[in-house]
């Protein structure tokens, strides 16, 4: 099986180890800015170029999701008939609309493995990342059966459990449950970091509970900026929201309603339940 | 050595864990609530009383921030002359100023292990909690100097690196290292759990960073409503600053300004170099 991968961070990288172990499966990768770095790294065996790209079983776009439209277009013009292209994008919605014209369509699987970590490029990857994580495949009516298949066959591989979503849906859920906590904590390391620098040393008080809310303000401005643009009317609906509840508990601070407080905390505590079967699973 | 514990909780009762293993300590213990279970968890070895209280060495009060005060006065009334009452909160000022007019001030030594987890309760103790954090002591020339020198003892066997601070700095800097990390997490889980109210599974869709940015949502309310009400001025300080930072990036947002988001991600991202090292301390 010959696995082309475009662009070998944390997701194509990790991507590339975890298949290279696999029996019979080779892998070829490109990379606009890191190549000499993830061939060093031993990530992928071959380089994938124009010439060997319609020998490819399966190709995976894993680059900035403002970019997969334009090379999902180009990758569709050059492959064979059946090869599978999917993508790892954390917004499904844009991409759909931006390859739904090409004839080539039905070779094209929306994917979103939901899987990261907040480091980046190539020294990021690593071979078990997406193992029993959950991976979404969008619209799938718009793709070959057959190759939905091939498509399950590979997420399971990677020992992905796999759920099946509609873009549009997917992408106001993900403003939620994922661009929103990056928000949230970007902005928290800022207020903490502009403080610091009129106030030394302050990070000497900082316990793990910091370091846990705060930790995905490591992650990668170039991954993360077009996400915030690419879903930007899902993230404002969910930044809005998020707002409204700050300002609400500020209100009920400065009006001393500990009681109001005390009753919110304690609803937002059956968050509980939720996160321990997430980080069971 | 004596140690008298009141409030058997998670920080209480990992206190007299940690000790408990030490030669020559034996551990007396008061829980309003959970006397019963610390017992019958082992965490301490006798029931700590009125007529024993005189006899303790070092008594830590573990209770919720807005009843140390009142108890520390209570304490103070009933300890030896040469007993050192310690305290584990998270807010200092008021506590110190709760206690300012009692004759055996200089027998109390304000106290803050920067230690905990998202759980509470007797059976969320454990015996290194405390183990390579940071703790910090307030106002030290309000101390006796040889019971300061007992203080340092007993944190440093606990493995823990002591820092001097002022109360009042004190609590103007955990409210931003602290306190704000508590509240952006409690309304990242209400903000998400208020759209699943209505979209059912969407936390199927969430990964190990929202699990590790919504953490400590999980937090006790009775712990976490006082802290909240008893430093109100310093958090609605930190509260105004990070709404305005979020404010400005759903601006920017709006007027899809990617080059501003990816300057303030870019410039945030150096909080790396500060998080890692916490991490490896």
């Amino acid at each position: 099986m010959k696995v082309g991968i475009i662009g070998l961070g944390l997701i194509g990288g990790s991507f590339a180890l975890s298949l290279k172990k696999k029996e019979g499966y080779k892998i070829y990768g490109s990379d606009k800015y890191h190549y000499d770095l993830a061939i060093s790294l031993g990530l992928i065996d071959e380089k994938l170029t124009d010439a060997n790209l319609s020998q490819m079983d399966i190709v995976l776009i894993a680059t900035p999701v403002d970019t997969i439209g334009k090379i999902g277009n180009d990758i569709l013009d050059k492959i064979s008939a059946d090869t599978l292209v999917m993508d790892a994008g954390s917004i499904k919605h844009k991409i759909a609309r931006e390859i739904s014209k090409h004839p080539r369509r039905k070779n094209f699987l929306l994917s979103h493995p939901i899987a990261g970590t907040e480091y980046s490029g190539p020294e990021a990857a690593f071979s078990n990342l997406f193992a029993h994580k959950i991976n979404i495949f969008c619209d799938v009516d718009d793709t070959d059966p057959d190759l939905l298949k091939s498509g399950y066959k590979i997420m399971k591989l990677l020992q992905m459990k796999t759920i099946e979503m509609d873009s549009y849906e997917h992408d106001r859920h993900i403003a939620y449950v994922s661009h929103l906590s990056h928000i949230s904590s970007f902005m928290l390391g800022k207020t903490v970091m502009d403080l610091e620098k009129d106030e030394k040393n302050i990070f000497d008080m900082a316990g793990s509970g910091f370091a846990s809310t705060v930790r995905l303000a490591k992650s990668s401005p170039d991954t993360w900026t077009p996400i915030f643009m690419e879903n930007k009317e899902n993230i404002l609906q969910s930044l809005n929201e998020y707002i409204q509840n700050l300002d609400y508990l500020r209100k009920n601070l400065e009006e001393d309603n500990s009681e109001a407080i005390y009753k919110q905390l304690k609803k937002i505590n059956h968050i509980k339940t939720i996160i321990d079967k997430l980080e069971k699973s």
